[in-house]
């Protein structure tokens, strides 16, 4: 599949490799091109050139499948630039988390209890496809769960049944298994995924690892 | 112990009747005795006749440990009706979480993100030891952990590095194993732990049961 991710940082980086592992075709979209290809990314863009970096405005022309792994700060304008004239009827992975590092640490969300950021992409964009997933730790585990031992979970909420199934079965060739992945209903779930994030923050502070997510237990 | 339960609720109640199963001497708090007494408490209270209903005042005064149970929109007031002087000294642990369902379904949080309950309430009674603890979790799995399978985490945040060794030991005794009881550090993880809860309310309506828990994974 032809894959976008917007965000060329960490997260951006993590996901596109391991979608151009699988034998995707991936795209990553940025705001400057000529910035971005300097500094860090350039030295991991030179151990994966068969990755292309554009901008958000191409790569969403060109994914099937979207993934938003900018920072959650800035999610609402990198799509307003990605056009939502591309963006239209395409799923759109939201992977991202509202922090918001200005006030110092720890950082508290730009937005959440009444609503969400994934809940205002679908809002501003109601013919893309959102399903909030992932968010819930570190970008290493994301795609690669098997680096915790045995079963922890990953969650998927999102408005469009069909976009839910198809998410899923990404995270399966991520490595999760289907019984590990957590149908939580709609976007509105988006709430709690984005408000765990303190905690999880918490956690890693405590554990002094990112390397950590839940197991719901029933 | 002499223990002192704000609360008359079923997490009062589940609370109150595991510390007097221990052995232990419990007065439950409430704001207006003959009335509490009858209704839903009173089937329940016979049944555990050795249990004292009494004023908030009164239970603060009795307690040489106190428990918040009251319902998160109430437990400000409670403690006020409590006093500061009864109040003074004594280990808190706050099982309640700030759930307002005055909006509508599902309840929002009336504090988060750059406060939270047990923040507001260390902060107005700062000579108690605040220790949030046990609001992840529906009452029963509380006091009996092996409801569920294997294992799976209960959490402690405060600033009294003594309370939180006593209200440990105390889990313990409620069948926590030391090794799942994780120290989060201070007062503010309870924005951590109380912003769980939109997370605990999805998988609640996503998998049908309250009997749920998490277990971090590393």
């Amino acid at each position: 599949m032809k894959i976008g991710v917007f965000g060329s940082g960490v997260v951006g980086q993590t996901i596109a490799g391991k979608f151009a592992d699988l034998g995707h075709s991936v795209t990553i979209g940025t705001r400057d091109v000529a910035k971005t290809g300097q500094g860090d990314f350039a030295g991991w863009h030179r151990a994966h050139p068969i990755i292309e970096l554009a901008t958000f405005a191409d790569a969403a022309r060109y994914g099937e499948i979207l993934v938003n792994a900018t920072s959650g700060m800035g999610s609402l304008e990198a799509l307003r630039l990605a056009g939502a004239a591309n963006l239209k009827g395409k799923i759109l992975m939201d992977i991202s988390n509202p922090l918001d590092f200005s006030k110092g640490m720890p950082p508290t969300l730009s937005v959440c209890n009444d609503s969400s950021l994934a809940e205002k992409i679908q809002s501003e964009f109601p013919d893309m496809k959102v399903v909030k997933t992932l968010n819930t730790m570190t970008a290493a585990l994301m795609v690669n769960p098997s680096l915790l031992p045995g079963d922890h979970n990953v969650f998927v909420g999102g408005n469009d049944e069909g976009a839910k199934a198809e998410v899923t079965k990404i995270l399966e060739s991520f490595g999760w298994k289907l019984e590990n992945v957590i149908d939580l209903g709609d976007i509105t779930s988006a709430r709690g995924l984005e408000m765990y994030l303190p905690l999880w923050l918490r956690l890693y502070g405590s554990l002094q690892t990112p390397m950590i997510n839940i197991k719901v237990v029933r």
